[in-house]
C-alpha cells in the first residue's frame, strides 16, 4: 500500500507526462503537415482544404513558420468549449453529443458527492482511531486514515457511512433520472427534427418463408400487399454476392491506378507512363499504363455485368431478408412493432437501421441459427473471461527455453545464443499478454459479428458489453481478489451467498491506492494519448510516403473514425463503478476520478468537434446500457458495503442497508418502463404528426426513388454507371 | 422410512378410500335430488330441466326408484371418455380442454420413462449392493434397494443414471415441444373459429392523460381520431361508481323478493302475502308484500336514476381507462401492439379481455401506483413464504393456557374448565394451521388483486404462480430439508452455490417414501373427493332448505364454478416436479404419479363435461406458465442430481451433467421465442384474413351497437329498462 506521499509523487509524474503530451499535441497540430490528422472532421465536411493549396512556399507547406501561432498554441482549449450542444448535435450527431454528456454526468454525480464526503467522512474516519493505535507496529498508510478501515469494529460511526450510502445513492439516482429524461427527449426531438429520411419509412423483414413456387421477392410483395394494403410501397431484396463484391473491389483498385497514371501523365505530358505486365508490375512485357488499365477495367466491367446478372437471376442468391418501405411513417411504425405471422419465427420485423449502419453480411441468418449462435458465443464469452490466461500462458511457456529446445531440437543452435535467449525470456511473456489485450476488442467484435446482429451500432454495443464484463471480472474483481479469474470463480462456487460480498468487501479499502494509480495511468495518461493521436499520425505519414497516389488515397489515409464506443464506453463505466464503490468507503479516490472526467470531457469534446467522423447515427441507442450499468454499479457497491460492514461486526447497522438494493432495483425497473420504450419503438403519435406535417400523404416521385435506392444492396452501388442500369431494370 | 410393505398397506388403504368415495358418488349422482349438483353444466346449457317437472310422483322427485339405473351406476366412467376433444372445446371452452391435456401430457411424459426406468434402473440399482452390506447393522428400506442410494460411491454405474437423465430430459423436452406446438395451434384455430366477437375489435387503454380543458372521453376521442383516423370507431369510458353499484345490488334483491311474493300469490290466489315493515320484516306495521316491494323498487329506481346521472356528469367518476373499439380487427391489432405516445407511461394499450373476464375495479389504477403495488406485493409474498409460520405460531400459542390466563385474567374461570382446556390444547394448534391453509388461496387472490391486474384470468394465473412458489418452498423443499422455510433460507445464505444442491440432493432419495404417501393422500384421495363434490352438495341442500325462494335462487344455489385453476395448476405442477426429480433417482415413485395423472384425467374429464362452467375463456393463456414450470423442474432435477452425485464421489461422471441444464435452458429460450408470442399478440396476418372473410370492411349497424354495449360498465347493465335509456343517451 502506498502512502499519500507515494501517490502524490505518482500523480506528479502522471500530470507532467500528461502535460508533455498536451504540449506535443499543441505544437504538432499547428503544423500544416499534420492538418489532416488533427482536423479530419473539417476536411470531411469540406470546410477545410489541403494546406498544400494555400501556397505558403515549399517549406510552409510542411512546417508552420508563422511565429504568432506558436504564442497562442494553447487556444484549442477554450475553442473546444465554445461550441454549444445543439451545434455539436448538428455538427457531429446525437451519438457524440450524448457520449460527451456521460462525462458531464460523471462530474455532476461525483462532484457534490466528493464535497459532502470530504466534509462529513474525512473527520469521521480520521477520528476513528483504530489505526492510530496500531501505528507503532505497522507502517500505516495515510490514505487508510481517511478510509473506513480506520473505524473501530462495532463502532456506531458506521451509521454515518450507511446514511451517506443512502444519500449518495439517492443523489446518483436523481441525476440518472434527470439525465435519462433529458437524453430520451433529446433522442425524440432529434428523430423528430431530422427531416424526411428513408429509415423512417422502412422496415427490415427477416425470416421470409421460402415458397417453392415463388421467388422471395414475390412472396414479400404478396404478403405485404395483403396485410398492409393501404401502406405498402415497395421492397428491396438482400443478396448474397461474395464473388460480385470481390470483382467490385478489384475494379475500384484498377480505377484508382488508372486515375494515378492519368494524373502522372497530366503533370508530365511528355512521357506516357508505362508498366510491366506481370505480377505487381515487376516483370513481363512493358506496356503503356493508361491503355493497360483501361483495357483491364473494360474486361472487368464485362465480368461484373455477367456476375451481376447471374446474382440477380439466381434465386439462391436472394437471402430471406428484405427491406420493406411504406407510404407513410405511420404504416412503417405499425409494421415494425407488430407481429405479422401466426408462426412468430417467420416475418420478423424490425426498424430498418440507417443505410450506413447496416451490417449486410448478417441479414440472411435464419432464426434457428441465431439461437445456436447466441448460445455458442455466450459459452465462448464465459470461457474467454475466465480462461483467457490459458492461451496467453501457453505462448508465455514458449519462452521457456528448455521446453522449446526439447520440443524442437533442430532450433537448439539458435536458442543457445545469448541474445535470442534473453529476448525470449525477458520480452515474450509481457509481449504475449500485451498483444492479447490489444487484440481483445477485435476478438470481441468478431464474436459479436458471429452472434448475428444486423447493425454496426448494435455490434458496437454488444462488443462494449463484452469488454465491460471482461474488465469487470479481470480488472475490478481481479485486482481486489487474489489469483486468476478462474481461481476466483472456483472460490466463489465454494462460498456462500453472504460470504462472497464479505470476502470482496473486506479488501476493497485496501485496494484504494492501487485504483488511484490505475486511474492516473490508464485514465489521465490514456486520455492525453488520445488527443495526441500518435497511431493515426504515424500511419498517416507512413501511408503518405509510400502508398498515397491520388487525392482519393489521401482521403483514405486520414482514416476518419468515430468515437471508439467498444473501448471507451466500458472503461468509462469502469470509472463509474470505481467511484460508486469507493464513494462511501475511501472518498479520497473521488478527486482523481473527477479529474479524469473533466479532462476526458475536454479532450473528447475537442476530438468530436475536430477529428471524429461517426460512421452511423444511432440516436444515442447506447444510453440505456450505460444507465443500466451505473445502476448495477450502485447495487454492487451496496452489497460490498454490506459485506465490508459485516466483517466490522456492525451487526446493529448492517441490516439497515438491506432496503437500499431493493429500492435501487425498483428505481431501475421504473426507469426501464418509463424511458426504455423511447429507445426501441417509434410512438405512433410521433409518426402520425410527422406524416401530417408532410401535408399530403402521397409521396412525391423523387422521394419515392430515393427511398428505393437507399436500401439497395451496396454491391450495386459502388461502381459509377452500373447503378443506373439496375435502377431502370428494377423499375 | 417406510418399507415396501408399509407403502403397499398405505396404498391399499388409499385405494379402498378412493373406491368408497367413487361408490358414494355413483350412488348419489343418480338421485334426482342431487341432479343439479352433478349435472350443473347441462342445466346451465339448458339441456336438462328440473327433475321435479318430470313427474315421477312425490318420492320419485327426490329418490331414484328406478332399480335399473342402480345396476349400471358405474357407466359414468365410459361416458366421460366418449366426448371427443373438439366437442369438449365446443361444450366447455378451450381452457378446460387444454387443462385436461396437461394430465395427458403427464401420462405421455412419465409413462415411457417409467417403463425404461423399470427395465434399466431397477437391475442397476438392485445390483449396486452398498446397502446389502450394511443390512446387518441397519434396517434397510426396500425402496432404497431400488434407488440410487444402493449404488457404491465412486461406482461407474452412475454413468447409467446420467445417461438416463439425458434421455429422460430429451424425451420430456420432445413431448413438451410437441404439446406447445399443438396447444399454440389449437389456440390460434380456436381464436380464428370463434366468429366475430367484440373483444377482437377492442383495445383497453390505460393511463389516459388528464387534460384540464377536456373530459377524459373527449381526450380519448381526439387522440384516436388523430392517430388512428382510418380505423377508430368509438370508445366506452370506465366509471368509478361504488354507491351506484350498491344501489343496483339492493334493487336486484328487492326484485327477487317481489318475484317470490308474486309467485306465492299466483300459487295461492286467495291470500295476498303480507309482511311487517321493519328490519328483516320482523316487526312494525303489517303491509301487503307485493305493494310494499313495488313501492320500494319505485323509490329505489328514482335514487338509481339520480345517482346514475350524478356519476355520468361527474368528471371525477370517470377513470383514466377506456375501451376503444375499431372498425377492423387489423386496426385493433395494430393499436394493441404499438406504442402510442412519446411518454411510454401514457396511453398504454392492451388487448381488451373478454367482457366476462374483466376485473373492473382495477382498471383505473395509474402507472406509478402499479409499480409500487408490485414491489409491496413481492416483498409481502417473500414474507408470506418464509415467515407464514409466525402468525400461525402466534395463534397456536394462544392454546398455551397459562399464557392466556395470564394475559386475560378475567377468562381464568372459563379456561380452568377441563373441557375447554383440552379443546384448546388438543385441537386449536392443528386447526390454526388448517384454517391458514384453507384461507391461503383467498389471501393470495387478494394479493393478486392488489397488484392491479385487470382480467380475472390473469388474476387466477398470478394466484396460481404464488401458490406454486409457496408449495415449492414449504412442501417440496420443506419436506426435504429440515427446519422451517426461514431456517432453510438462513442456511442457504450461509452455504456456497455448490453446497446447496448437494445438501438438498443428498436427502432426495431418503424422502421418496414420504412423497409416495403424499401423492396417495393428497393426490388420489383428493381427486376422489373432487368428484364427490361434498362441499357444493352440502351447500346446495342447505340453501335449498333455507334460502331458495325463486327459480333464480335455485340457479344461484347450484354455484356453477369453473375449474379452480389457482389450486389445481400448482398442485399439478408439483406432481410434475416430483416425477421429474425422482425419475432417475427413485423411479418406484413414478407409477404412483402415473395413477394420479390417469385418475385425475378421468375425474376432471367427467367434471368438465357435466359440472364445471367456466366464467371466462382465456384461450389457454395459462399454458406458457405450465410449460415454463415443467422446464424449471427439469433444471432443478438436474442440479439436484449433480449435487447428489457429488456426494457419491462420482467425480468422473458428474461433470458430464453440466451441459444438460445449458441445453435445457436453450430449449426453453427457443420455445419462448417460437411459441409464446402466439399467447400474447394477435398476428396481423390472422386479423387481416378474418377481416377479409367478413367481406365488406364496413360493419353493419347491428354489430356496431353490439360492440358499443359489450364494454359498457357493468353497473349500467344489471337493471332491466335502465340500460336502453343509457344507450340512447350515449348515442
Amino acid at each position: 500500500m502506498a502512502t499519500l506521499g507515494d501517490i502524490g509523487m505518482s500523480a506528479l509524474i502522471n500530470i507532467l507526462g500528461a502535460f508533455a503530451f498536451l504540449l506535443a499535441f499543441a505544437l504538432l497540430r499547428i503544423q500544416p503537415l499534420n492538418d489532416r490528422v488533427y482536423f479530419t472532421k473539417w476536411y470531411i465536411e469540406g470546410q477545410r482544404s489541403s494546406p498544400s493549396r494555400r501556397g505558403d512556399g515549399l517549406v510552409g507547406r510542411f512546417v508552420n513558420l508563422n511565429y504568432r501561432t506558436y504564442l497562442t498554441f494553447l487556444n484549442w482549449m477554450p475553442q473546444a468549449l465554445q461550441m454549444k450542444e445543439p451545434q455539436i448535435i448538428e455538427h457531429a450527431g446525437l451519438d457524440s453529443a450524448v457520449f460527451l454528456r456521460i462525462y458531464r454526468l460523471g462530474l455532476k454525480i461525483f462532484g457534490p458527492i466528493a464535497i459532502v464526503a470530504a466534509i462529513v467522512l474525512f473527520p469521521v474516519n480520521a477520528s476513528g482511531g483504530t489505526l492510530f493505535f496500531l501505528q507503532h507496529d505497522l507502517v500505516v498508510n495515510n490514505i487508510d486514515k481517511l478510509s473506513i478501515s480506520n473505524i473501530h469494529p462495532k463502532s456506531n460511526k458506521f451509521l454515518v457511512h450507511i446514511g451517506l450510502e443512502y444519500l449518495f445513492t439517492f443523489w446518483a439516482c436523481y441525476m440518472l433520472y434527470k439525465e435519462y429524461d433529458k437524453v430520451a427527449s433529446m433522442r425524440l426531438s432529434f428523430l423528430a427534427s431530422c427531416g424526411r429520411h428513408p429509415a423512417q419509412f422502412t422496415v427490415l423483414v427477416r425470416n421470409v418463408p421460402r415458397d417453392p413456387n415463388r421467388s422471395i421477392s414475390e412472396t414479400v410483395d404478396n404478403f405485404f400487399q395483403r396485410n398492409h394494403p393501404d401502406y405498402y410501397l415497395c421492397h428491396q431484396s438482400v443478396y448474397k454476392a461474395k464473388k460480385f463484391a470481390k470483382l467490385v473491389k478489384k475494379r475500384i483498385k484498377l480505377q484508382n491506378q488508372l486515375n494515378y497514371n492519368q494524373l502522372k501523365f497530366e503533370r508530365n505530358p511528355k512521357k506516357r507512363p508505362t508498366r510491366k505486365k506481370g505480377f505487381l508490375g515487376l516483370w513481363g512485357e512493358r506496356v503503356d499504363s493508361i491503355d493497360y488499365f483501361e483495357q483491364q477495367i473494360k474486361d472487368l466491367d464485362e465480368q461484373v455485368k455477367i456476375e451481376r446478372e447471374k446474382v440477380m437471376k439466381d434465386p439462391k442468391a436472394v437471402t430471406r431478408a428484405a427491406f420493406v418501405s411504406f407510404k407513410t411513417r405511420w404504416g412503417a411504425a405499425v409494421c415494425a412493432q407488430t407481429q405479422q405471422s401466426k408462426n412468430p419465427t417467420l416475418w420478423l420485423t424490425y426498424w430498418a437501421p440507417e443505410p450506413r449502419d447496416i451490417y449486410w453480411k448478417n441479414l440472411g441468418i435464419p432464426f434457428v441459427s441465431l439461437s445456436i449462435r447466441k448460445l455458442i458465443i455466450s459459452v465462448a464469452m464465459f470461457g474467454l473471461i475466465f480462461f483467457y490466461f490459458i492461451p496467453v500462458a501457453f505462448v508465455q511457456s514458449l519462452a521457456n527455453i528448455e521446453g522449446l529446445s526439447k520440443a524442437l531440437p533442430f532450433l537448439r543452435p539458435i536458442l543457445d545464443r545469448k541474445l535470442v535467449k534473453s529476448f525470449l525470456q525477458g520480452f515474450v511473456p509481457g509481449l504475449a499478454l500485451k498483444i492479447f489485450l490489444l487484440l481483445l476488442p477485435s476478438i470481441l467484435m468478431v464474436m459479436s459479428k458471429i452472434e448475428g446482429h444486423v447493425a454496426v451500432s448494435v455490434l458496437e454495443q454488444k462488443t462494449a458489453a463484452k469488454y465491460y464484463y471482461f474488465m469487470l471480472v479481470n480488472v475490478f474483481l481481479g485486482s481486489i481478489a487474489t489469483g486468476t479469474a478462474f481461481q476466483q470463480l472456483n472460490a466463489f462456487l465454494h462460498q456462500s451467498a453472504t460470504e462472497i460480498p464479505r470476502n470482496i468487501g473486506v479488501s476493497i479499502p485496501m485496494k484504494a491506492s492501487f485504483f488511484i494509480t490505475y486511474i492516473m495511468i490508464d485514465g489521465w495518461a490514456g486520455i492525453a494519448g488520445e488527443i495526441l493521436r500518435l497511431k493515426p499520425l504515424a500511419f498517416f505519414h507512413l501511408k503518405r510516403m509510400f502508398l498515397v497516389k491520388t487525392e482519393r488515397d489521401l482521403e483514405k489515409a486520414m482514416r476518419p473514425k468515430g468515437v471508439d464506443f467498444p473501448e471507451t464506453l466500458p472503461s468509462l463505466q469502469l470509472y463509474f463503478l470505481l467511484g460508486i464503490v469507493y464513494m462511501a468507503v475511501t472518498p479520497i479516490l473521488l478527486p482523481f476520478i473527477l479529474v479524469f472526467f473533466a479532462f476526458a470531457y475536454f479532450v473528447y469534446r475537442h476530438q468530436v468537434i475536430n477529428v471524429y467522423n461517426q460512421k452511423y447515427e444511432s440516436a444515442a441507442a447506447f444510453w440505456p446500457h450505460v444507465h443500466n450499468r451505473i445502476i448495477a454499479s450502485l447495487v454492487v457497491s451496496q452489497l460490498l458495503l454490506m459485506g465490508l460492514l459485516s466483517t466490522k461486526k456492525a451487526t446493529n447497522s448492517t441490516p439497515l442497508l438491506v432496503v437500499l438494493p431493493i429500492l435501487t432495483l425498483t428505481f431501475h425497473k421504473y426507469c426501464k418502463h418509463r424511458f426504455e420504450p423511447a429507445f426501441r419503438n417509434d410512438p405512433l403519435e410521433e409518426s402520425m404528426s410527422k406524416d401530417l406535417e408532410d401535408g399530403a400523404t402521397e409521396l412525391d416521385g423523387e422521394f419515392k426513388s430515393q427511398l428505393m435506392d437507399a436500401y439497395l444492396h451496396p454491391i450495386f452501388h459502388n461502381i459509377e454507371g452500373v447503378e443506373d442500369e439496375i435502377r431502370i431494370e428494377k423499375n
